[in-house]
């Protein structure tokens, strides 16, 4: 089944607006074994619509619009598309009744700019949109399927998945094994050398996929009709891949960190210097954290390790604010303050100044344990600021879910040295 | 001129990576007054390419090609063009000049795979690429310019700045204008209705653009050929959105505050509940922070409020962690503590529990000053709590720049209460 992606709006031609709407289309449909042929993106502009919309249903067996579907003048999509068609428009009563509703339930009186959004092709099929108050529709245009959907990415997700997967699926092909698992410590390309490496010849019934999200990077693996196959080197990736896998499905290791403390009815501190708030602000992003989390200690300056955290002047001048000996204080510190059942400490130079031969930028002390035991580790990150601070924060959660699993290998993340 | 943009690259059809690269040039050529017309992706699929390469040189001035320059078998542009354009490939000197300079910088052997990318079609001039082994080039093909670029986002970028903008300048219509403020507190649809009731019919000869990008809003004009109405509405636009203005072209709050405090030598410091370190983590992601932040405290619970901060117990007991009485506490405590300048705290209900009926998910207290006085504000912001969090912290972080410019007036950002 081949398929086209038409997105329109001025929004996205101006770059105003980055489009993510078709990437998680995509996304959805690879995991029932669907691919997007070509997308064509155009303004809000009558001609290139017509044109496209009629170049693209010759050739695909399914066109989704995406956008135009809105209240105002610009929304041109049905319009156009009827044009091409060579149908009327008309008042469709679903889609009309939809309208009402969604104004009844909002208090609001039916404007005639949104009972626009009830005119459409006659004879269409609508959508419906659990969201907003543009539906979708559904007509055949040169024998390709036509599916309109609205821009509006909130809107959009639920759509396809309650009404255009399932939709789709009666036509995709039966047999689609898909699996995925949430990594962290392997960047892609070391994992496919870890692959050639390690399991020989790659099977070509099996897609291997990778997409990068900073931090974690989710590992995928789609096959047709191989189920033994699959299952096989589903195995070996999870084998090879070991305690790097963070969760299957989505995740995220703040979450991770939280749920695995909620079980164990302990709570976590942080003591950051070069992160500067960035662990404790994950953690405390995740809904009903209070329950294991109940203070963070950022300090960035020598005087305030002192102050706060009770880390000896002396430690800070024979060693350094980057040294094994101040995070070990810093977090036994951080243990004693808040009476926390585990802390992570932090201190590193995240640049871009700051470093010196002995102690590059890049370099960060990790402290992580309890009141039974303190471990630390040394990395050398070698990213700019930003990407520094983050991927810190990330090892720094990672370590402490390690520790909560009772996995005891060291990883060497990302780091130059070598362990 | 009629710029249409080719991207290719499987990557961006099976939504593994999100195309930023379009929107970026579609703002960069924005302000030189030309505007993408359309934008079509495919992977890296022979037919395909070749078939857009043919029809969308047909009707455009310039096609701009992205992606597909690169080493590896999947790297098609060059191979497909060539067939197009019916001319054969070369070895191009000056690309191959380029690839051996690039490695010897590097310290490789140039590969047979790297040489690859030297082979272009013949007669094509070549576009230099700064950052990465793989240059551009530049051909005509049915009187269209065709100009080819990397995929990777960091030498787009560079190539754009230094290469296709100056190409594309010498093409464009000479006399646009174009100005942009960077505005916080006040939404777009906020924005456009001052605009349509202070300042009447708009002048169809210009162009007021948004682009959101959380948690700051940049406010575009442009114009062709009307300085005296440019300059009028810019000076009425700048009047309008007054205080709500952070600054002319790119900034972030942050840096904003940094600057502020480093012109003072003064310091600042936070005291965070519900916002969790992200006001400390947004401070210390600024390069040379420490110079005017030395401590940060995350107190999420009670008990830590009065440990860390000296928040009485009574207070806490008699108003409530969301409250004005201890917000004012907390932020006296931080500059007690820290002998900081300044300081900024935060206490709020971010959701999704918690909430009650005098006191709702999304209600805020922010206190700030310095030993002299403490200013209070209350908020309600209804956003998800990840949304309540980011912009909660632009908020704290705003409070503090008006106060650090002398800025009295108190402002509702996008709270439900009414000021």
């Amino acid at each position: 089944m081949k398929i086209a992606l038409l997105l329109t709006g001025d929004e996205l031609m101006s770059g105003d607006i980055v489009d993510s709407n078709s990437a998680e289309m995509a996304q959805m449909f690879f995991e029932i074994g669907l691919n997007i042929h070509c997308k064509v993106t155009v303004g809000d502009d009558r001609a290139a619509l017509a044109s496209y919309m009629a170049e693209l249903t010759q050739h695909h067996d399914v066109l989704i619009i995406n956008g135009g579907l809105g209240p105002t003048q610009d929304d041109l999509t049905a319009e156009i598309l009827a044009e091409v068609a060579g149908v009327p428009l008309a008042e469709h009563p679903e889609a009309l009744a939809h309208l009402e509703a969604w104004c009844t339930q909002r208090g609001f009186e039916l404007s005639p700019a949104n009972r626009k959004q009830a005119i459409l092709p006659a004879g269409c099929d609508i959508i419906p949109n659990s969201r907003g108050s543009a539906v979708g529709f559904n007509l055949s245009l040169n024998n390709c399927q036509v599916l309109t959907t609205p821009g509006v990415p909130s809107e959009l997700r639920i759509m396809l998945r309650d009404e255009i997967l399932p939709m789709l699926k009666a036509h995709a092909r039966e047999g689609i094994l898909f699996d995925k698992m949430m990594t962290f410590g392997l960047g892609e390309s070391r994992i496919q050398q870890m692959v050639s490496d390690q399991l020989g010849t790659w099977p070509r019934a099996l897609d291997l996929g990778f997409r990068a999200g900073m931090p974690l990077l989710e590992v995928k693996l789609r096959s047709h009709n191989e189920p033994v196959l699959h299952q096989q080197y589903l195995q070996k990736l999870k084998e090879l891949l070991g305690d790097h896998i963070v969760a299957e499905g989505h995740a995220n290791l703040a979450a991770i960190v939280v749920d695995l403390l909620k079980r164990r009815g302990e709570s976590l501190t942080t003591a950051e210097s070069c992160t500067g708030g960035r662990i404790a602000a994950e953690i405390t992003s995740v809904a009903g954290s209070s329950a294991v989390f109940n203070a963070g200690f950022v300090t960035y300056s020598n005087q305030m390790k002192t102050d706060m955290l009770g880390v000896a002047p002396a430690t800070l001048e024979q060693h350094g604010a980057v040294s094994e000996e101040t995070v070990i204080e810093m977090a036994k510190g951080a243990l004693s303050k808040s009476s926390s059942h585990w802390a992570v400490a932090v201190s590193g130079i995240a640049g871009p100044d700051g470093g010196t031969e002995d102690k590059p930028v890049g370099t960060i002390w990790i402290a992580w344990g309890n009141n039974a035991k303190i471990k630390t580790q040394r990395l050398h990150l070698r990213f700019d600021r930003q990407g520094f601070q983050r991927l810190a924060t990330a090892i720094g959660l990672d370590l402490i879910r390690r520790e909560l699993l009772g996995i005891d290998r060291t990883v060497s993340y990302f780091s130059r040295y070598k362990l």
